[in-house]
């Protein structure tokens, strides 16, 4: 399989190339930086796009056009943004995925905790992040909330069990659609993510440690291999790793 | 729904005669302790049998007859005990659940360990029990050793990496199945699984704590909401779950 | 070494009749319940006092005056009641230790995140209790907090580094003297303290999970046997573990 | 404060050289690699070697001839060696710090667990390093679990309890002076140690991670800071933590 990369400069799509190149059974056509023209990938099956949201449309829509498929990590896709590239995928009858987390564990904390929280009286979500993040709680932690309060929904379940009556602000940590979500800043760690979950007598924890840019490598390419395979324009690596 | 509890004075008995009494959906036809007729329990929907080995045939045999299904914890179900259940049951036209841990949590340690196994290259088992235990590892951990053998198998993964050259002897664990498992017997605890997957840059980890036999309690009524619409005889609460 | 204790009948003090009994080197005198005489205690070594706040006052000024030695997991003692209890235990000439928590994990979570503050940049204390506590956060994880930035301050260290610019509310937990702190309510769970600490690649973790009041005994038993040779009055378990 | 850096074009060394020039109160003379002169580092106060074990006798020898105090994270200091450094010290009215572990977590780790010991009748070790490590368990899991059988032994503690009647081989794990010690080797890790302690109804954690070198340089610069006021020749960061 041939696979071409744009945004091959920056520190996810330099790793994005060495992880093409270490992989027997991909070949790397072209690593693109800014302002490098993607005629270079021509004859690729795949462009990796982890460029910018100023980028990544012009390269999706050329590469559609140019017969590839495309896996992009980058941010920005609004549901505008991917109706578009859906009406370019059907023109091209070629296929999209559209992923923010490439971290399979990451994907899995939220996906595995999904499926557990029906059977669980009490969820919390905690996440961890190195001191320089600005959001808090972080973007996966809010979407594995919303994720987990669904499947709450779904079952029947009430929120969570809680005789709170005096607080400090703050103790109780965010609530997001119901779920409260913890968010630690500490110097040493990178990306991690932990759900607790609590019926009479037991807890199930599901916790992901993420610390290094290495981690997105595995994700990314399950993307690759099998976007050829994937009708259409998907949103979320976690549809690609088949769990149900 | 009717249900009568055989094994009722034991530990896991009266704990189950409790949460049948405190379900707003079910009704307390029965408690029966050793020596007790069945026929007591006459009108159930279910018999949940929580006693011993050389009991639970006989109870299985006679709820099955009196067109009962039939919930059991019981242990000592060989092969050749759940051919003859299932003859009973077939003859009956009644279900039977069949499941030697109702830990909600320590089921789906294993189940979600062995869905995420596929996805890294190091899987390792570590699994930590009151000091009374007199088996290690414990068969749970064993079981999800096998479980996630072969999940690592089917997806074409060879062994985790390891460059141990000189090692203290059991160092590095029993090996189940090429799977390593470490068995700690701590004062304090009493019943705990982790299952630690690790690929370059990330690990996941899914670890249940059971504290209290309370934790068999939700399983179980899950059993006995179910085992009226899972036709035929099933070995392992898993299949009740639904995780697919 | 005789011991007597009062607040027999209570949930812990019920305990520490037993761990008296079962303690080779302890000879039980009297178990007290509410309106036993404390005459019934004379000739003990050590009063034990496990009983409320209006009774508590009252017990230790009669044990002192009886010439015992007093132990007390009370409530309530403000500082006029210790300053209260220091007279009556200087003209008695006997000792006192008073203690809120007599967990020696708990205790030494404490102790140790102290000890260790000084060396990282970052901390913050999550504690996980029962979905029945009204307060948020605990009582301990405050105390926690604050010995813990007594001694960053100790050490001239900062705040924790924190580049939080847009936060869900709560999401960063309560500051207690500059420390974070998160507080999780979960249905199976106790009583349980994390202590995070980091610094450029590394993080320490301390915790205790307390499941069982029985945890209380060992520490209870230390403030028993060692209350004769602890001169005046003591606020504090950790004082009697020598822990420097 | 003078410093120079021996081994200066290693991992460790050029991190360290990075670490002296990041400090406000430290000054770098020389950065010396493998064949560089000693004489360039002529007005240090403190010489920092991270070579090798053929090289560090004789460097050690220079720099306190030169009138240097010498930090040292080079291994292979047997005691005839660390006799000889002794010797060389006295003659030379300077110090040495040799450690083998600069890591603040990891030495803490192994400090506060043996603190801890006398306290809980369970504890064991569990160590997780990279698979890549060629020994197991870890040279520091090994030191822990001597300094808890030793903080065992002084407080009258016999085995911790243990029921295993049938085990798989190695399930639970190397025995070092009684303690049981479990090592896991995951891809995804680097560095971790793991001390659980348990007694009646609670445990007690103590886990350092290490992700990064980076994790070395805060211990380094406390011998570097330290070295000058710490008569003799110190073995083990610990003595310069004052945790007593």
């Amino acid at each position: 399989m041939k696979v071409s990369v744009a945004g091959a400069r920056g520190r996810m799509g330099s790793q994005a190339v060495a992880a093409v190149e270490a992989a027997a059974d991909l070949q790397l056509v072209a690593a693109l930086g800014r302002g490098d023209d993607l005629a270079a990938a021509q004859g690729s099956d795949v462009l990796v796009d982890l460029t910018v949201p100023d980028q990544v449309m012009g390269n999706v829509e050329q590469a559609l056009a140019r017969g590839m498929h495309v896996v992009t990590g980058t941010t920005g896709f609004t549901p505008e943004r991917v109706a578009q590239v859906e009406r370019w995928a059907a023109a091209a009858q070629r296929n999209v995925l559209i992923a923010t987390n490439f971290g399979i564990g990451a994907v899995l904390v939220m996906q595995l905790a999904a499926k557990a929280a029906r059977f669980f009286e009490s969820v919390e979500v905690v996440e961890l992040h190195h001191p320089g993040k600005v959001d808090a709680p972080s973007g996966s932690a809010i979407r594995t909330a919303q994720l987990i309060a669904r499947a709450r929904e779904a079952a029947g379940l009430g929120p969570s069990p809680d005789a709170t009556e005096t607080s400090l602000p703050g103790a109780r940590g965010a609530v997001v659609d119901g779920i409260h979500v913890h968010a630690v800043r500490m110097r040493g760690m990178t990306a991690h993510q932990e759900v607790v979950l609590g019926g009479p007598g037991e807890t199930l924890t599901i916790r992901d440690d993420t610390y290094d840019r290495a981690a997105y490598m595995p994700g990314l390419l399950v993307g690759i291999r099998q976007v050829a395979s994937r009708p259409g324009v998907t949103v979320g690596l976690e549809h690609y790793l088949d769990l149900d």
